[in-house]
């Protein structure tokens, strides 16, 4: 068993009032990476350059991750990216991208890549989402994410995708735009009407939302004192989530099921977003996630019967 | 026993993308005693003018309001708020706002008003806020509302306010601007530092967070598709919290207790922005609001053995 993971392969700089690094080892696919590696061998599918180091393929292959589908592009420039971050971190502003290797990428997936039975499309063009699926050989769960510029140039792609998956996870901005439902219940539920049978509604520092055709539940953000780097914390989340689903789960996963793997999604995002790029999730172990599983139960949990 | 809340009784003319009315009752005392009145005898005090119906005295007086401490001021008119809501009512505009009868507003409180063994503070002047909690004789639990106003123009006064209360009820933004921290744990945790013993994060459509110096805790609202008028949710869910504490806790509320109460605030908010104005939770019985407080308890459980 295996997962693939279709996504940017990226060097990011960032700076945060917390922290700020040059070209660091970053990209949704290898956020997305080292939280499922947790769970399942993933194999990220993503094009790098020329300048893309030993070093960060190594830190991308963490507990077994396969790196055999990353491809190396002669000649090219391996994706770039370069943000600033405001005071509370809420907002945030791009400097600088540069696709480089990117822009004529064409996902080349192996076959053992094609053979995973579990497949994350991260966020890039609907037209090579729906060309991975193509490729693929029937995975027994596919998910999504995707963002506001596809929603604004490639709807019409977008929303094919979204038809053929199981599972969608966007942010409630990205809902509402897509769906041009203001009401975020309404905007989940008519995404369901097209085909999945999960929506995540992502909500940044407030947590996330689940809905499912028979069920509607939200967990809040593990609370941080110390946030330095919220880079990727979404890729974390859909890593934790997917990676547990695709350990934990045979056929279509039930709403306990994935009730839990918000949870590894929730806990794996607040650790990567503790420290810059993918320093601290790297050298995560199960044990810690486990504990702010746990402690993140522990913080939503309420009784109905309270002796005063 | 009773409970007494000090704030605007208003008359609000409110647009939102599903429903509008004129001149319909408000006020952020009337939205809290119409939720708090399930739990205790509750007395608002605030003026009101000569155009204040009895009609809308009426309203006031649900589930056994006490309206005598409510002053009608000969010759004035009713504090008067215009808004208008965005496509996802997230973001509102204020048209007008006409202070009237509570721009010379000082609080006089009767004999029974000021021997409330509960008092709610809601957003008003620092400084009278002030002069309210030395009129009354020791409630044995405070809380308090402020806004982002306040904070600009009178912080050292509500600072003296916060030093003197045992809860603060704010807007995480407003927790921000008050201790000018960008975390919200760490600016929860500077206003506990100041004397409060617990401190709720209102946090719009994601719910709501309760600090306290043992412990955190996080619910979502309430999962409605059909949002007409969020105006008054914010009191609707102080109402609930503190009144629910009034009628169900003896000395300091402990966290268990704390995070129920936080349930029933979520429950009867979510019933406020049903229906304009306070139609609906005027008709509101116990027995909705305890279903509502259930379902709110599933939709955030999860366990941590899923079978497969």
């Amino acid at each position: 068993m295996s997962l693939t993971v279709v996504g940017s392969i990226a060097y990011d700089t960032v700076r945060t009032p917390f922290g700020a690094r040059e070209r660091m080892l970053g990209g949704a696919a290898t956020h997305f990476a080292l939280a499922a590696s947790f769970f399942d061998q993933v194999r990220p599918v993503g094009p790098v350059g020329d300048d893309f180091t030993d070093e960060d393929l190594a830190i991308l292959a963490t507990r077994g991750t396969s790196t055999d589908d990353v491809e190396r592009v002669a000649g090219g420039k391996t994706f770039f990216w370069e943000g600033e971050y405001g005071w509370d971190l809420n907002s945030r502003e791009t400097i600088d991208t540069q696709l480089n290797v990117f822009e004529t990428f064409q996902p080349k997936l192996s076959a053992a890549a094609r053979a995973s039975d579990v497949l994350f499309l991260a966020n890039i063009q609907p037209q090579l989402q729906l060309d991975v699926l193509e490729a693929c050989d029937g995975p027994r769960f596919t998910a999504m994410d995707s963002m506001n510029l596809w929603i604004d140039i490639a709807r019409d792609d977008l929303v094919k995708v979204i038809e053929r998956v199981d599972c969608v996870i966007l942010n409630d901005a990205e809902l509402r735009q897509l769906t041009e439902k203001p009401n975020l219940v309404s905007a989940a539920r008519e995404v369901l009407a097209w085909g999945p049978s999960v929506v995540v509604a992502k909500q940044g520092e407030y947590g996330a939302a689940l809905v499912t055709p028979t069920g509607f539940f939200a967990l809040p953000a593990y609370p941080l004192e110390t946030v330095v780097d919220p880079t990727g914390a979404g890729d974390s989340f859909a890593g934790g989530f997917v990676g547990w689903l695709a350990q934990n789960t045979a056929g279509s996963p039930t709403d306990e099921a994935l009730r839990l793997a918000m949870a590894y999604g929730t806990a794996i995002a607040s650790y990567n977003v503790e420290e810059l790029g993918t320093d601290r999730v790297a050298r995560l172990t199960i044990d810690e996630v486990n504990e702010r599983v746990a402690e993140i139960q522990a913080l939503t949990q309420f009784s109905l019967e309270v002796s005063v």
